[in-house]
């Protein structure tokens, strides 16, 4: 069963059941690109829907579209918004012409989702019409970028928390292993001593740092091009369209939206999105860089370094009895490279917008979009499926510390650079230990030596287990 | 309904008719990233049953693996490669452990059915064990590369098959369009003339070395590793193995196989991803660059450079009637940042290897076998939809090429540099053309005027023409 | 003549003029790479001399170094502060060891360039000590990230100032073009009417979002791990010392830095050198962007789209008589690429640090500093050689927006979608105007249509000439 | 003291004494930006000075030259290429025209040369003149990119030279390593036994491959496309002129030039630089990779893994005592990310050609001789101030293996997977050895253990130790 509709190349057959019309047919055939539809991004078949029913609201109150319409329109628009039809948005995640064929896939759906709860019969767009109706007031390259930006302000909510979450998980190891004496390492060469907890500490402030940035960058988003309709001089926009579109908007999605001040710049300008994908490398940098240093910690369990253990959440080898690999840490550390190859293809498309619009903006919302969700699982599944199950091995940590040479750099202030040097390299030339030398050349008594290497002198821990400033640094 | 498995960490409970095991239900459980899973990858998971029927006759040859036994494992992977049982290849495609999840999805999803083959049920691993029949002699760091390298060689056949379509769809225009004479630009500032089959020509050339380096690189993927068990010692491997199942493997896919020499370095090294990366970004820079040009030469209809006119597949925007947009080279172009972004992932991964395992080769493998995939389906797409439906405005063009300043390069051998620059900038200042200008000074006759700007001297047509050498370049 | 420097690793010959010790010698032998010297960046330079000057005067007033040492050391940053001894900055550009060598080349200078103030041979390091005394509380790991941000602070000042010299610039030309009528264009076909103060005005707006965003980048950078030395512990530093040298660097500097909260996470923390290559990459995809619309509309002059002109800043080519081409814009694409590049190489940089310490900060300054300076360089050479010179073409413009077929849509609120795509297509099809086409229809009359068709209606002239809120947005 | 030259622009003062005339000095006003000259780049001034004396020849052959200003041409080329004049090529590195500065400050500076030859004054142009016979029959844009391919040739072969330096290190590091025993690792995870010799041939292995795919990319750059002049097809150049003009310059540079079949395409096409760019990055992430290696290997010294000593070639750190860093490594970490970003900068430049032309050849040229000369100078300094002088400590290797839970694995075709998986479970929690809970359950006698366990059948090292195929592997 089939009906017909029309557009600019003709007549076309479209399966009666469907919701999608012509223009949604024609871009299908065109782009059997990805595999993917953007209806897998609930994200962004919400916020078209958004931009959809603010348009209607906005459209009626401004004497453009009747009452009935208008509630047809909302209606179907609150259906989607609530999870509804999103099956019905099948056109491919990488697709030409500037997100047109993502704006009419929802025009078209919402059109003949209005027209069953008005009683007709998809299709006849003779009682409401797609673009005459549904797409009132607006052009592809003012709804598609704002829905884009509603969905990411959405999606950038979710990571958010995810980080919450991991920054959580860090927070509980970070007080667990406070008082564990270590050997701090620069250039994955023996340093000098600091604790476990101080360690973990670093993970904390860093995802509080990146969430920050994250939200930052989230603000930007808030500033949308609704009413520039065409290429921002708002043609065919009616008098105090953006305004009120902009309120209707903000209220549908409780954010604090803006309408930009110049629309023809902002039509143009993918400004925004090249700074949210740049901290979303910022934000996979240092996740690869933590679970890198996650992965060097617990290398072993006996030919390693060996100071933590990761919890075993599944087999590590098919021919390697007993072996447990580091998979959770190893599958963000992809993650993280997802991302970075992103920002790049993100930069990419960015740059090659050329005149009054992008019209490569479909890639970067699929980028970006894979990008937000995939770090969230990743931090998420991090927390709960490794740190969470991390346990310290005290004894290899302290073993290490008494052995190490770089005890020499606390003896600096006490017994000279000079000498310090000469029992840092007897140490190290006769395999003892450094307090062994110190004594028996008797440059310290072990009164001393002991007050010298206490742990809390070594890793100032006083300062950092409390979250505080260190004392040390103010007079 | 369930069954119950055991692996290290416990038992189980598995849905009673699926065909993977408690390895794969644990990887499904701790990798919930993308949301596809490596079943949608066809290639990879024939890849997969090529590897693993070559290892079953090989290990009955060799006398670890019984008749029976053999013979199911060798039937269930048949019934793969003919297509059976991919949707039970569930893990996702980002995934820690350097791919022993997939291999031992493989290996699960085989077992079980082969139990099935030979009358037992699934789970009875007492009969057919997934890790000690089916992964027999093999460790997850040879099977799973040598997969990848055997779906890479398969999907780069069929990118290779759309680059001849497309190269085939731009000879023909190429041929079309030989006598239409154009002004050729460089820096976008007008030059001097050429025929717009030339012009196509160059996208027939450029993909046919591009075709050229992609089957080098191809042809890097032959050396596989299989045999090199965990690190490359080949240990648990028996004497003759690596031999014999190249061999095998080889006959199986039809593809000239060989064992690397030296299975250590093998095991490590992902040089051939780099390499095929670096090829396919080419690949990408290429395309992306055709269809910049081909979306500047048909600009406008009115306002712009307008030479060609493109195919309208599609209604090009919802505000403005008739307007028709480039959106089949728009999708090239996304496609290949897409690419070229993938590309940067791939090194990321690549360069984070350490010692005798690049554990991020999953990520590599998704990332190259998308960029193969959606450069195919560009290539096809710009071909059928696009090229193909192509026409030239030569009223357009050669009234330009008449206009034109550039027209003052070829009277330099006529009447000098000097006298050239000086008729090129009173042609500009004055609107007049060029052979006005000459005539007017009295530089050449009308005859000699006629000759110096014929089309067949000013673009060379002859020789291009017939995809011959210039033969002005010849002695 | 030389003098002899003794280190761990022996004795060895100085050239006796040079301020440099055996530190630095062992590190030009070790790093020829790019034959550019950490002198060749005066930024940095004077952000190591900042840093030892204030650190001098807390170690002195806490106690641990006298009067005269202090007073000589600081007496010999003020000078290489002033612009002296640059060249005694010798070691490469990319170098190992963390910027080690960096450090001990300040440390060496200025410890031989005291001891000259002193009254002392250069190398009798008994007086005062490159380590001792100059390096005295600090180690690399806390001075030199320092100085690095300050020597990042200073050049982004510079940056943002050449932002807004071009920002004025473009910002002249959209007044000068505000009456310039001409045809927008999406995805380059002709779109709707604007203005050439319109197109010029959205460069200073986007630079202006731009600058915004790199200030922000910068306040980053004032956060500082002075005090931390070695791994964050701030082990061998006096008490109070952090809190003490910030407040000296900050009044040295004149600039509002602190002291970072967690001094571990902050010493292995590159986060703000990636969050600041992120922004200049965006300054770097606009600047981009900005110089492809100029090449684009500058194309021609004859078979291009023309609009407007840039002046001629040198011949264009050896071979064609009279060619200008876009060179300026050319270059600024360029810079534009290498900024981006630079960021991939400062994302992996970064992403490579290992635990206690990123030690490829040196490559990371040296793209920045590089990143900085030559979009600097490329900003006020934009300015000054080709914005300002621009010419408009307005009878150019003018023509083609009343051949435009996109006129139509401003008539669809007047006769409807329909009937305006069908206008569209005759005009297109019979080579005739839309005015034409639509008086012959009889749709409108002439009066009707010069209001439709106005510059103020079509373009929203009003609105964006005063660089305020569209007055038909606002209820 | 001044000389005046002309130009479209007008006319200017040159300094009296220098080889350079007025183009050059126009781009050097327009051109300030990275403070690097083209002179700095020896390889691309020999190049060109080739170019420039084959064209010479050619066009003397041609009759379009006399012998006096061809003799004089030749002679002052001659003169570069053994290496004068190089300080006379002074446009920066980064610059728009598409080569054109760069080409015209080859053809004054040789033409001035020239000039002197003949007697005359440098910037009478009357009597031989840069472009009439300099660049005579040349267009910048075969001219250029043909020099940069022969700069580009000579420059890979002082890369592929180092790389022979590095190689030959490894090998030598591999032979004298080859009977230690160590344990391999897989994720960072105790795996299975191998050599240290084995593991240093991996970077032998991998070297060779690398330097393979070199010589295969620098093949490409032997196609060039001298004789095409402007856009391809060959307008001005005199018949037989392409032809005779690359036999001249193969002979001149001793290399297998040939003409491109199709010059338009050849023209228009960076093909062969995104190639080499691709095969450098190639490169440097397997360089990367190995110092990955290298400084986990040699972490420690008491802390890490500790199983190789690198040279001491400097002092590790200024605040703690007899501290080591492996700054070799690190350095050539640094180049290798400065070679993957090159490559994406490169990838920009390439893909944002436009039609005839791509006008970015010049940070092409830049990027790719920057990678070059980097990465050569990275192999030679890790060749020769670490590897050579590289140390193993088989002991602590030894003791790893003989503690390795992963020697179990060994123990599967003896014991079964089921039993070795609880041996390696028991001895990990127990703390004993394989070998002691072997013994203890009597899964084995003392001869049957240690012959399992043997060094050669653990590493297979026979196979390895000599170079040739695994004897285990062949029937």
């Amino acid at each position: 069963m089939t009906r017909r509709e029309h557009d600019l190349l003709g007549t076309k057959e479209i399966p009666a059941d469907v919701y999608w019309g012509v223009h949604t047919a024609r871009a299908v055939e065109n782009f059997q690109v990805t595999g993917m539809t953007i209806g897998r991004n609930p994200y962004l078949v919400r916020g078209l829907a958004c931009v959809k029913e603010a348009a209607a609201l906005t459209n009626h109150e401004l004497g453009l579209l009747d009452q009935a319409r208008m509630e047809a329109i909302v209606e179907a628009c609150r259906e989607i918004r609530a999870g509804a039809l999103h099956d019905q948005f099948v056109v491919d995640d990488i697709q030409g012409g500037a997100g047109t064929s993502t704006n009419m896939n929802a025009n078209e759906v919402i059109a003949n989702r209005a027209l069953e709860l008005l009683g007709q019969r998809k299709g006849d767009y003779a009682h409401l019409h797609p673009n005459d109706h549904v797409n009132l007031s607006q052009s592809t390259n003012d709804a598609y970028p704002t829905a884009i930006n509603i969905a990411l302000i959405e999606a950038i909510d979710d990571l958010a928390a995810s980080m919450t979450i991991l920054k959580t998980a860090f927070d509980r190891k970070a007080r667990e292993f406070a008082a564990l004496i270590k050997l701090g390492r620069t250039q994955l060469q023996d340093a000098v001593p600091m604790t476990l907890g101080q360690e973990f500490r670093t993970f904390v402030v860093m995802l509080g740092e990146d969430q920050a940035r994250l939200l930052e960058a989230a603000s930007l988003l808030h500033e949308i091009n609704l009413g520039a309709t065409a290429i921002g001089t708002g043609l065919n926009a009616p008098l105090g369209y953006a305004a009120r579109v902009c309120d209707h908007l903000a209220r549908l999605t409780g954010r604090p939206l803006v309408t930009a001040t110049d629309l023809i710049e902002a039509t143009q300008d993918p400004g925004a999105f090249v700074h949210l994908s740049g901290v979303l490398k910022r934000v996979a940098v240092k996740l690869s860089k933590t679970c890198n240093d996650l992965r060097l910690l617990s290398s072993g369990p006996r030919a390693g370094i060996g100071e933590i253990t990761l919890p075993a959440v599944q087999a590590g080898s098919s021919i390697m009895p007993g072996k447990i690999n580091p998979v959770i840490p190893e599958m963000v550390n992809q993650v993280a490279y997802a991302v970075i190859g992103n920002d790049v293809t993100i930069t990419m498309a960015a740059e090659a917008g050329q005149l009054q619009l992008n019209a490569f903006e479909p890639i970067i919302a699929r980028a970006l979009s894979q990008s937000i969700s995939q770090l969230s699982a990743a931090c998420r599944i991090l927390a709960e499926r490794c740190i969470d199950g991390i346990q310290a091995n005290p004894l290899i940590m302290a073993k290490r510390v008494e052995e190490s040479i770089g005890l020499a750099t606390a003896l600096n202030p006490l017994i000279g650079y000079h000498a310090a040097t000469e029992v840092a390299q007897e140490a190290l030339a006769s395999g003892r230990t450094v307090p062994e030398v110190v004594l028996e050349r008797g440059h310290l008594s072990v009164a001393q030596l002991e007050q010298a290497l206490s742990p809390e002198h070594l890793a100032n821990m006083g300062a950092v287990m409390n979250g505080e400033p260190d004392p040390r640094q103010s007079t």
